[in-house]
Order: structure tokens, then sequence, then C-alpha cells
């Protein structure tokens, strides 16, 4: 480990004043000198979307009072590309993106803004860490999140992460001493079957929402996320981009494709 | 297999009215009923987004001559997630992506609106394969790749694929005699070295445009997509979304989070 004092990027998809990234910056400044470079508005559900057809701003803030901290007008991947190729000077030592107002859970990370940040703080060569509480609310209360935050982001700082893997952490909505403690996890098999809430405009025009309900294909597996977070325990699931079925390789090269 | 004649849908992120969508379309309805949901205009680099905080229009569309046909107004993981759920009568049988004008080989993956359009379909149980020709112009040609598509998706009609993994197919901007063939790979480690190429406005306030060089750090790695389009193969990586590190549960174990 270097001696230097952390350098450390905060990104989210709620949005640059939203509760959750100031609980965030919050425990973060006790690590280490932090930037943040966050949405100018909610990005939530942008998966791992960039801004390649239209142009991206950044605007200087004030509101964190941190080392240094921009809105962007893009996704939570455009604020991560942006702050390590435009506005720090060097690799930060860490990238964290949170808190998120709402779970990310099983099959919920790949079309999260907040993870997507995460990953792409991995992608990058960044040890990287996103923060969900299971409460979408934005009163919700991040007292409890705090202390998980803190004692995650020291093991990380401390004992590192494997190359091309972050973290994946969600925390049930819960004070302090319902929760059990910490599970390193699996992403459950799980789906949304969804509802397309269908409504009429004032014009007379359809228009949707897209809604639905989230079934666990895996109920009751303890390996999993979404029986730890049932089960009042913060789950932590290690995250890769390399995206290869491995073990399906070998099928396909039974079938004559080649 | 059913006997019934197979039903298709088709998504793209280039827009309905796309080329590489029109010659998508035509070599599927040699094999079923086509049904095209697709963007009505272009959502590159969406990656799996999905739209949360607004609504959805869809518009019932003419333009392909198949047994249905609407543009919406959401991302292409949207289209899919609105055809499953409230335009088709049955699950369908294939679901079809592209053909992206552009290469989704490697890490480009993870960026790609019609890489996610075929995870989803994979997520709701579909055989989904994603086609991308590595030629961005609008102008590119489709000849070879259709015979290239007609193979694949025979292929995948016949033999299936295993459950949660659809497939990324890439086809050099060759001619047909020029193709070597096709290789069965896993996704290349590489990035992009991003360039934000920064612009003054007429008011003269910043701006950028996200741009970048790609680089392979498995240069000369037979297994690679990167190597198998480099010297004129097809690629077909197999994709799943299970995005857990299982080989990094051991490691986290060991650094004593529980």
């Amino acid at each position: 480990m270097t001696k230097h004092r952390p350098l450390i990027l905060v990104a989210n998809d709620d949005g640059i004043t939203a509760p959750g990234i100031i609980a965030l910056v919050s425990v973060m400044k006790e690590f280490g000198d932090v930037v943040v470079v966050a949405p100018d508005k909610p990005q939530s559900g942008m998966g791992h979307a960039i801004t390649i057809n239209s142009t991206l701003r950044i605007y200087k803030s004030n509101f964190h009072n941190v080392l240094d901290e921009y809105s962007c007008s893009g996704t939570p991947v455009d604020c991560v590309k942006i702050a390590v190729n435009k506005i720090l000077k060097r690799k930060p030592d860490l990238c964290v993106s949170g808190i998120n107002h709402g779970s990310n859970m099983s099959i919920n990370i790949i079309y999260s803004g907040t993870m997507s940040a995460a990953v792409e703080g991995a992608i990058e060569g960044i040890p990287s860490i996103g923060f969900s509480l299971c409460n979408h609310s934005i009163d919700a209360d991040f007292t409890a999140s705090k202390n998980i935050v803190r004692k995650i982001t020291a093991n990380v700082l401390n004992n590192g992460l494997p190359h091309g893997v972050c973290l994946n952490v969600n925390i049930p909505p819960l004070g302090e001493s319902e929760i059990k403690g910490i599970r390193i996890c699996r992403q459950a098999r799980a789906n949304w079957i969804e509802e397309l809430d269908e409504r009429n405009d004032p014009s007379g025009n359809k228009y949707y929402w897209l809604t639905g309900k989230f079934v666990n294909f895996e109920e009751g597996n303890t390996e999993t996320d979404a029986w730890a977070l049932d089960n009042n325990y913060v789950s932590v699931v290690p995250v890769q981009f390399d995206l290869t079925a491995h073990h399906a390789i070998d099928f396909l090269k039974s079938k004559n494709y080649e």
C-alpha cells in the first residue's frame, strides 16, 4: 500500500444532491481526499449506458465541501469516465457509488446505474464498491448504512480486491441492532415479472409505466444475496465485467458452428 | 422442438428503419413469423438501460411487412420487455437483435444496446442472439452478413442454447469470399483509453464528446473475439447475465468481512 492519503472518487445515480450520496461522502471524508462527480439529475435504471450520440457537460459544484466536485449531464458511467480522464490528476485509490435509494441485489444489478459506475471503476482498474440501501424512500435513514460503509471501505482499502472485480453491497432497511452481520454471497437467480401499467393521456392515447413483481427462483438458498437480505444480513457480491459464459463454450463447439 | 412455425422477435438499437434491422428481418422471414419492436430513434451506447422515471409509448408501424410491428419510445431493453409482456401473444421461440452498425466485441458488449436486447431476451428465457457488423457506416454492405445470420440462426433453432446464455455475434466488414469462417470465442480483455474531446459552444462554454482508442490487452490470443475478427473470422461469444465473480468469493471470505 502507498502511504499517501487515499484519493476517493464518489459517484451515484440518484443525482449529486441525493441523501444517499451525502451519507456516502461523509464517510469517505474519514478515509481520504474526496472528489465527487455525479449526475445533475436522477439516472436510475440507466444500466451501463454511455453518452455517445450527444455531448456532455460538467458543472463545478460546491455542495459536499470536498477536494473537488462536479455535476455531470450524463449517465453514472459517463461520470466515472469524465472523472478519470478529465477531472482527476491521478488514478484514484478507490471508486465508490451510492448509497443508492433502493435495492440492487440479484438481477437488479444489470439495470443499475449505481452498480454501473462501480463496474466502470473496475474496468478502469480502480478498486470499486457500489452501496445500496434496500429502501426507496427519499427519507430513508442512512445511520446504520454509514457504519456498514465504513467497515467495508476499510477492508477494501486494506486488502484490495482481485483484478477486474468490484463489490455490490446491499444493506437491509433496518436499525443497527437489527442487522445480523455481513455475508459474502452470489447473485440470486431471480427476475422481474413485468406488468406494463397502461394509462391514457388527456388526448386519449395510451402510454405505459414499466413496473413488475420480483420473483426469486432460489428461495431459501443461503448462498444468495436475496437470502442474506431476507434474513437481515448485509449482502456483499463480487462482480465481474467479463460476460463470457465460459461454461457454454464446449457446448457451442460441439454444435458445428465452426 | 415444437412443430409450429417459429415466432421470432426482432429488436435493435439503431432504430426501426436502420439498414441493419432491414437485413436482419429479411433473413428472419425465411425462418418464421416475425414481430419487430425497435426504438423510434437511435439508442446506441444505452447498455442495459430501462425507462423507469418516465413513460413508454409504442406506435404501430408498417415498414417491415411482418406479422406485427411497433416502434417504441424507450431503450432496446424496454423494447424486449414491452414486446414480451404486452405485444406478443406467446413467448417467442427466438429473439434477435441488430444487425448493429458497428462492433460489439470484447468490452464493447457492456455498453451495447444491441446486446442488451439479446441479454434481456435470455433473462426472459428466450434463445437470443445479437448480431453486429464491424462497420459503423450507414451504407455498410450487409450481403455477407445475411448468410452468417442465416447459418447461426438455423443452428440456434435446431440445437438451442444453454439456459441463461445468449450469443454475441460479430461479423468482420468483408466480402463473403474473404470471411474465413466462424470461431467460438471468449470476450477479449480490452478497454477504451478515453479521450474527452473538449469544445466550446457559441457562448464560450465548454462541452465534451466521449471518444477514445480501443486497446486489446490480449493481442495475439487466439481464444478471443478480438483475434477472430482481426483474422477475418466471425466471432461467436456465449454471454451470461450472472455477473457474480465466483472465483473471488473465497478471496473475500478470507478477508474477515463476515
